[in-house]
């Protein structure tokens, strides 16, 4: 199982982020996300949305304790954080486990979390964006075979063109 | 040159995902962004100063005709849309390509633009995040070799941990 918990949902201001990091973890084969920081039930329906139309079995749900989500997670915890060790150094440590929590922060990740987690690692040391961050770390761990996964049981499936928009729905 | 442009932004709505547009670009080796839909000086100062503090030589612009930037651009032009052709079947030949200006929407991307782009690209053909998909791209494209790019003429850099934070200011 790949879960993603994403720290310190702020509705509003992060309502968009929060969606593109729950709809990111979806596309590039995390399992589930967990919302934490203030409850949005809007962010929640709008990911189960997705799944609902788009296929698969992606689970979302909200968690206010995120240090309980960390401290009962059975696998290894992945802090993605720009002051972590370089994920190019580590991905290969890391893939031997299958069962991984990803942790993303927003602006303002509390210490504790560099404490809890087994590995504090970074997608370049720059800042940039949470968002990416996690799409590349996906790609890493599933070595780009994510890219090739089916989602079954939608109502909406793309053909890919060259040029244009093509849906087969039904 | 490596240049992204993003199409469509909105003041407020898009303040934050426009950032991470920015931001990622230039994290992971654009060289610069172009920013179209309404001006927002805001988004651009943002980007510039964390330019300035991180280092390295990253552009920012704003235009507000997207379609002359399309059009003007000497190299080839890819558009990342979940409508197109997987990236997997097409990086090792856009790889061919040193010039390329990339193109993400938002929410509503005129339908010119895929008939004006070179490709039509996508990174899986599920609803995610254009933060996420610029990600890979770049990542893609540069073999992960992005990742070790240094930024030069920063007033900031991070010393990478395994725990907590360190950095080398000054």
């Amino acid at each position: 199982m790949i879960i993603v918990l994403r720290l310190g949902h702020r509705p509003g201001r992060d309502a968009r982020l929060s969606t593109h990091v729950g709809l990111a973890a979806r596309a590039l084969g995390a399992d589930a996300v967990i919302m934490s920081g203030e409850h949005d039930e809007n962010i929640i329906e709008s990911i189960k949305k997705v799944t609902k139309e788009w296929g698969g079995h992606f689970q979302v749900s909200y968690e206010k304790n995120w240090r309980n989500v960390i401290k009962n997670f059975h696998g290894v915890c992945v802090h993605l954080t720009m002051y972590g060790l370089p994920i190019q150094e580590k991905i290969d440590e890391i893939r031997k486990n299958k069962d991984i929590l990803i942790v993303v922060g927003g602006e303002k990740v509390p210490a504790e979390v560099y404490q809890l987690a087994d590995y504090n690692i970074s997608v370049t040391n720059q800042p940039h964006s949470e968002v990416a961050a996690l799409a590349i770390f996906l790609h890493e761990y599933f070595r780009g075979k994510e890219l090739d996964r089916e989602f079954k049981g939608g109502k909406i499936r793309i053909i890919p063109q060259a040029r244009g928009k093509k849906t087969d729905e039904g």
